[in-house]
């Protein structure tokens, strides 16, 4: 059986499990105060072009989590998180973001995107309204890079969405689940530092791309989060052993680990893409990275599910259904080959 | 001037300011332990045809503070509450629900109310998919009636609501900031004892309809809020002189004064309504109630903001803006007369 | 019958409700945007030595309400609010602050009062701990004047806990639920000056003193709390009638009202409790204000019961029981000769 | 340099890690719906005496996560729960319960352990406090085993402290983040099986106790904690790879693994303890499991530090001053050898 479902449903990256080995039977202070996670810090701030004087990076353990934790962190509750209908912690986040006490205030999505006119419209007319202290004022934008839908951001858009922040006293904030796969595809026009730069906060996912567990959370005022520690507790996403994330995160960050297995999973889900297109499938969404989507006649659904685990991306409909595959940092020329195969032989 | 901007602008009815002040000297137990609050509690449920064995009132201050009570109280904080896009615990609550923990989960405004045949597909769709345990399940239907549109339920949209509602394990909530401007109009086809059979818990507004404040929070079943004092209490809700609630619905429920003083607004808002449209004004909402919604060309709303205050409903467009009208339990003819001479004085 | 029990069994003093009665028909804006809300912000301000431009009044509906709306909105949610074991907030609250996420730290009660040294020792082996970054932070400290025991500080007692907090970043916070029970007795060495220049924030309560609900929170430094319209409404404590607010502590501060109904309550205090003294009976506490405290035999317990309601102060105890009688703007002569009267019977 | 700071400073037991790398290319479904955690909710039920049919173990990644998760799912946020004012909920997890909305509600601590006579006398006053409805009822009574002392509950007094909770309606919860350190000590009169028959809920450690990460929540009637999922999910506590929780407690429980590396740690405490006892060492507390308690002169303290790091126990104090040793699963004689030998040299 081959699987597509997600790309969390492997381990870490051997080179990671490899450190984590190497390391097991030391004993490290805790609460991520070691060294290895002094050292990963370094190592990413360098990669994003921050300076440690006036930066930081804080790592947590899951994305749910690291999301409630800094919204909730960096804004006060009478504010909410404005994003895109689609967007994760408006759907699939089990009301995390709320039960800290936020609102998310959505806006249409774009595939999968948030318009920065339409924050600006947003904006414009909340501050307009005479009644707008009887209401949720919008105090940060929550992006997603990719997107749920797969779909990048341009650096145009990235700079107008920043722009159009900051111009309101808002906070830019980039859920960066699959960053990887989004900086490693094609179609992006953005770097790590550039990102940095443009976004207040934001983070590198490492349960989707290459580790056990642990998102790297990166501040670019260090000032915004003094507390960062005691807020992460409070919200019970301190982990113990801290260094895991530290000495994970500094192997992805040595010698560009990062990019370069995330770029694997975007070479694969290019082949799977061009295979499938090739058979006359359509696309649900254009995705120029790691997460596919297409519209299978319910036919082939039912034979490709014989052959593959993958998502239904929303309820089967009547004749014809939309699909999600996604592939990872591990998958292999041969899982491809096997997918296509079924699909070929579907035609055939 | 004249004042049309909303239904709180006043104090009390005459009536019940004459009740407070009799008993102003007399001493009583507080938090709604008092004889006059058992007395109100007595009154509302007969009214509504519910037992007191069964059923019970709470009485609260405002109308925020209910609805985050009630809805807070009576789903657990996994579950959210559906609502419109429009309704007030959605907009103009300050975010007073998801401050309690809970999403606000939106649905289609029809005409500000809530479809049943929206929230049949909804909750169809989320059990549907395979995700649901990652998502905020609707565990709650809040509607306002009036509206905060104007505009009503007919009986057969109520009990369709209700339907659903009960097919699937939710509650119906009915926030009747305005109830009594609902049921005095002509329009409405149910009646107390209809609204009381049909939800779970409803409130009978007092700040908006004939009292100084308070509200009187309906439960059907009692014994789904058995521990009402210690909840309200926790949420900032419990007024330490209770018979100041129970004074004042005692009032308007004796010999059907709510009813009776709620008829007065809806009969001068048809007034002001007749007047608007003799003069060619569009509706820019057909309300039944004593909300009143035009779209006035903008000189006229220059000349008519001259006289008499109101609210613009959305932002001042370039030639024509929607406004609102409100009339209250004290709106007298005079007021109505004095609007509607500025009104054709403009067109003469 | 007498009653005793508690300070909020009447409705408001007399002056009070003629104002709300002369206004009663007329038509405001609501939500505290009245004129009358502005007039009582300014002679409260006034009283209290505090310039407008810098500081501001803010009014709320109830006791919890404000504690916990106070709390929440001055200090982040990481921090925690010192106070004694006995502090209303820390027993009788229903839970309303830890409600809003902040964590209530204790300290002994002496006599009902925190002491500077204790909060001194407590910051200073809190910061000295390595561990203190998992520990709720003391953000502010809570104080009640009079306390919960009738008991008042000293001007040098306020002056210590000022200092030790302001030494430490710490927010002063007096709760001044019977403030002017606390000013009118004789052994206040305090003056509304004092409180409001050594306090970064308190509250002159109105529902015990004189109105018929509304507590009146002075704000030292109006920009520690910019958005308090949008907080309190998110707290479900904003009256949409807000103009009562101001109606009734504009009453209360025009020509000393507050002080000289006050000084009543404590007048017949001091009788009742020399009544008691001197038929031989002990003092559970020694209290200057307008609660009294004593230790009863459970004979005349029974005895008065049959007279009179007050409360037991804790359980009743197998031969003798501590109890409390509590006195008001509105207590009479009569009420107290009435009562003695009962008391020299038992013993004739 | 030595370190006795805590038993989480290391990785994983040896065998722990064997699986996690065997299993690391695999794919498996996600959130512990694999076949591995399915596995390890079987062997911690049937260690425990529970029926797969009637209890259910739910696997979460830290402990004051857990506690948080926990307490906030188990009652409701108008009940509180009762503790040692040394428990760790109350000291030293930022607030996490409170942040949940809960109060905290101290009894003294026993050597650290919570007294059923202080719980039957503090439910059996709440209820008889007339005004009970205006404070935070006791709905769980949570405990550490072994406490944050090292101290140890004895078979009757955890049976009564069952007793007393079950009485009246509360839910007793064990923290067991150092489960293994208690069952393994030769004080223990207690199993798995007695503690999850007295117990409504508790936790078996695995941070501290041979995992990576991971408690295991042992609820024994299911049906109290239907939602798990989601609302673990909602407090940020799902682990997207759940089989990593699933793959470590399956090895733990695994031939009894879990107590076998345990007894090593209580082992090595004891060899601790003899050697500081011998030479003459007080100790500040009489723990028979792996944390170890003593009073150390300055002047040694200062000798130790040299060689080894350890926890002051509270602020230095002017001559001597209390300190914990702690060894873990992986302790080696070695390790406790050259402690002693420091310790010996001082004196020699």
């Amino acid at each position: 059986m081959l699987h597509f479902d997600s790309d969390y449903m492997r381990g870490a990256h051997p080179e990671v499990m490899r450190r984590i080995m190497e390391c097991n039977l030391e004993q490290t202070p805790g609460y991520g105060s070691d060294e290895y996670t002094a050292r990963a810090s370094a190592l990413i701030l360098e990669a994003c072009g921050l300076e440690e004087k006036e930066s930081k990076v804080v790592f947590l353990v899951g994305g749910t989590q690291t999301n409630a934790t800094i919204i909730d962190s960096f804004i006060p509750r009478r504010m909410g998180v404005l994003c895109t209908t689609t967007a994760h912690i408006n759907v699939h986040e089990a009301g995390a973001v709320e039960y800290t006490g936020h609102k998310v205030l959505t806006l249409p999505s774009h595939e999968g995107k948030l318009s920065a006119d339409d924050v600006r419209r947003y904006v414009s007319e909340f501050y307009a309204d005479d009644s707008c202290k009887h209401m949720v004022a919008p105090g940060m934008a929550y992006i997603s890079y990719p997107t749920e839908l797969g779909t990048l951001y341009s650096r145009s858009e990235l700079e107008d969405l920043s722009l159009v922040c900051h111009e309101n006293g808002m906070i830019l904030y980039l859920d960066g689940a699959r960053l990887g796969y989004g900086l490693a595809s094609d179609a992006c026009d953005l770097t790590m530092k550039d990102i940095a730069s443009l976004c207040d906060v934001f983070y590198f996912g490492g349960t989707k791309c290459g580790t056990l567990f642990g998102e790297a959370v990166v501040v670019k005022e260090a000032s915004r989060w003094k507390n960062s520690i005691t807020e992460v507790k409070q919200h019970g996403a301190l982990l113990a052993k801290g260094r895991l994330l530290g000495l994970q995160f500094a192997t992805l960050f040595t010698d560009g680990l990062y990019l370069k297995i995330s770029r694997n999973a975007v070479e694969k889900a290019m082949k799977l893409r061009e295979g499938f297109l090739a058979a006359g499938i359509k696309l649900y969404m254009d995705s120029p990275t790691n997460q596919q989507f297409f519209i299978l006649p319910n036919e082939l659904l039912d034979v490709l599910m014989q052959k593959a685990s993958f998502e239904l991306w929303g309820p089967r409909a009547e004749t014809q259904t939309p699909v999600r595959f996604v592939t990872d940092w591990a998958t292999s020329d041969e899982e491809i080959n096997n997918l296509l195969s079924a699909l070929y032989g579907f035609f055939r």
